[in-house]
């Protein structure tokens, strides 16, 4: 699948914040600042990030699993879909 | 969506270890195992719920999610399934 | 280490309570409840494994990590608990 | 704790590479590429990020709360850890 203009928008959107966050980390170690502060702020992009990639299965979901599912070739895609969340938890 | 007899008889194989590795923590608590033991040995049972979670969510798709798509009902239990995957991803 | 009594009896309460509704999860099994249902449930067992998890660790810090650090030895149980954190987060 | 000049050098190569790869998701998503795929390079970058996380959280222990530990102040640099800690797990 390939995600409609203003989903699109949306994602660059928190993901150019999410490349600012990474360089202000980088900043963060090279002035010294304390390990928890800098751990609290790379759990911040972490949460930023998995954000992004609820959308995006989100979006998924509701267009190329479903348009598959309703031309009887669901299947496959529900095992790749899988394959990804199995990644996400922490198996 | 409710499950298939061998997909039922199989988790509720895996539900019955499960519940007796919590049994197994409990004794190894009891008898003052050390802790990087038993942290160890609850990492594995989270494993193991881990699998059962996924197993469901594949048999949630490929049947009930999949059924409600394909009625042109789909938005709602994809709502409702990202409910679900907010949680055990971390956010 | 080894747990002192309060914490040992604190936890010992919280995994009966895990293991109880392990076997609450059978039954909804068994009794052919919703997926969505299920996962829910799942989740709230993995959310309070997770607190007995960082209970654990807690004390760990506390008490064994504290002492082999003082005694100049707090490399090798940082190593040993930094493992199981590995397991712990996603990586 | 500030990080020693090794660790950092270390550290921020990882982040600037991470850098990257947030700015090569966002190209992903300009070109259209599928979901799957961009979920699979999301899923990369989080494994990084928690790579970089956990040496953090390894220098940390070994010293700014060993250095505590010895010092008779363990307890709340243990507390402020547990924090981030319970952050990093899912609870």
């Amino acid at each position: 699948m390939t995600v409609s203009q203003d989903v699109k928008h949306n994602l660059l959107t928190r993901l150019r914040r999410i490349e600012g966050q990474t360089r202000g980390i980088q900043r963060m170690i090279e002035l010294g600042t304390s390990c928890v502060d800098i751990l609290n702020q790379i759990a911040g992009v972490q949460g930023a990030l998995e954000q992004v990639s609820l959308q995006l299965m989100e979006r998924h979901l509701a267009s190329c699993v479903s348009d598959a599912v309703c031309e009887g070739q669901g299947e496959e895609k529900i095992r790749e879909i899988m394959q990804v969340l199995k990644y996400y938890t922490r198996t």
